[in-house]
């Protein structure tokens, strides 16, 4: 553990000297969304009064932006059981997303997700079920990701422990990785899921962003282009957990350039390989009504041994300039 | 609301304008702490395993490092029912203590403490309730703070909706400060609070570093500082909740130079006024016994009407800077 520790200090120290020193105009953080709720079951605590008004359904961004940015914000969106942690430092201490593509010039935000990290969530009913006013069977079914079972879902490998060949995630610091997953609360929230007006509501006090999803967060660009196609530049969607249905109102999505983005191995992944297929299908039909829509998966590009967590695999930023040339083609060129 | 959003925007836009950029010379994420723990409980839904390991008491740190920094790290330690958002861009949208430290020579820490934001939290006994394993009444004490209650212990007034005369926090901005407020696990975790070994383990890995706490986390430096003072070149207690007991052993707080720091209308604050009154008998049983522990009340300093969220009230900045130049000469002196 302690030699561990010691390795993971040496790649920290070792990505300050190997990156210049960054530059911004400003950064900071607020909030998008939200709405009181009154309740007389927020604490069970005689500290804390039972009774009073919380905000919830609000997401917090997090941002950085270049100096003299001319390149579009990106929107980074993490998923399952995972907070805006997801893009920063990578477990085995090499420079995240946030800060990459800050340096390649987009004004960069990232968010945690509605009742996840900095986005409250409301404890009214599990107090509710402790202090006898509500059923046992009644209590919010929040939940964590174990990590044996995570493992196969973020395709470390066919089952736990087994390694995919080539895998491109760094396990040696797969402990700190574990440390990034927190309780999830989507199941107790209302649908859609208020992160996705609250990234509409984003998306057009920004003026144009690109929303980036990873995995659970998938639909969310999608339906918030559904609400409202107004600032959403473009989609990158990585991994998506479910792509729109391809018999569905395709009319929200011919608007933006979208790009389903998908790693390795997903044919042996039997919890992947079908969404990649409906992700295809959809981007079928949405080219054939006129959208501009692309299915990538890295293989296919030469790019070899990613998992699910791909903008943590030791090529994350070889992904990342890829995808930034991706965004320079489809999606920049567009606003010329 | 779309009113006060623009108005919030106009500020953001404000800031940005005023402030000049910044240069880093890194910035990141990391993890101190954490166990494994083993669970039948962690899910009782059908898409996630019951059964599993997930990693809890991890302190989620971020930092930011200026360049070719010379000062003592700090590391800003927030208080109950909020997260690390306590430290960033204030309600009313000026630059918030994390940057302003940075740009004033420090590497700047930014937790959040064990169970909170990006902290992960253990489900598992809250599931257990769900499926009837475990008896209603047992369901973990989690709560969140009603801000009608959160009113007066925020000394905004002395009672939910007055307001203190001359108040500098920026209630205009309410609505985005309440959206900070967050579930608080602390009283389902083990005593000490996990954060505590937590900010240990990081004191020691800086090789140095001044533990600034806020509120419910008054006690913890001085907890850490209990466990092994290597690391911790300074205490700043900002409003805490409770100081060491007078009559206690004080060795530990004889080794650092020890500053408790409260705002305005303290004595007309039922909740705080005692509180205060022990960190005096703390500090003066300290100083007798050869220690270096100062109490100051702002309003001693001519500076007025500041509530117990300081580090967001209109003039944060000009606190900020005394709290700089009480560093620089009661901590960073010491070391020349």
């Amino acid at each position: 553990m302690i030699a561990r520790m010691f390795f993971l200090s040496v790649l920290l120290l070792a990505t300050h000297a190997a990156a210049e020193p960054l530059t911004i105009e400003g950064q900071g953080s607020f909030f998008v969304g939200g709405r009181n709720v009154k309740s007389e079951t927020l604490s069970t605590l005689p500290a804390y009064a039972p009774s009073g008004t919380i905000t919830v359904d609000q997401m917090y961004v997090h941002y950085q932006i270049p100096v003299a940015a001319k390149r579009l914000a990106v929107t980074l969106i993490h998923g399952c059981c995972l907070t805006g942690k997801t893009w920063e430092t990578t477990p085995d201490g090499r420079m995240g997303w946030d800060e990459y593509f800050v340096r390649k010039g987009h004004p960069t935000y990232v968010v945690d997700q509605v009742s996840r990290g900095r986005s409250a969530a409301d404890p009214s009913l599990i107090n509710s079920v402790r202090l006898g006013k509500t059923p046992p069977d009644k209590t919010p079914p929040i939940f964590s990701a174990g990590q044996e079972a995570a493992w196969a879902i973020f395709r470390f490998g066919p089952e736990y422990p087994k390694v995919f060949l080539g895998m491109q995630f760094p396990l040696e610091a797969q402990d700190e990785f574990w440390k990034q997953m927190v309780v999830d609360w989507n199941a107790t929230l209302p649908s859609p899921n208020p992160t996705v007006p609250a990234l509409s509501q984003l998306a057009i006090k920004l003026g144009g962003t690109i929303l980036i999803s990873h995995s659970a967060s998938g639909q969310f660009p999608f339906q918030a282009a559904a609400i409202d196609t107004k600032g959403i530049a473009g989609i990158v969607s990585i991994e998506p957990g479910g792509c729109p249905a391809p018999a569905g109102d395709l009319a929200p999505y011919l608007k933006m350039p979208i790009l389903v983005l998908f790693g390795d191995y997903v044919d042996l992944a039997p919890r992947w390989a079908p969404r990649l297929k409906l992700c295809r299908e959809f981007a079928e039909a949405a080219r054939k009504a006129g959208g501009k829509v692309e299915t990538v998966v890295l293989p296919e590009l030469g790019i070899k041994g990613n998992s699910h967590m791909l903008m943590q695999d030791r090529n994350s930023l070889k992904i990342a300039d890829w995808l930034l040339a991706w965004i320079d083609k489809n999606v920049e060129a567009q606003r010329r």
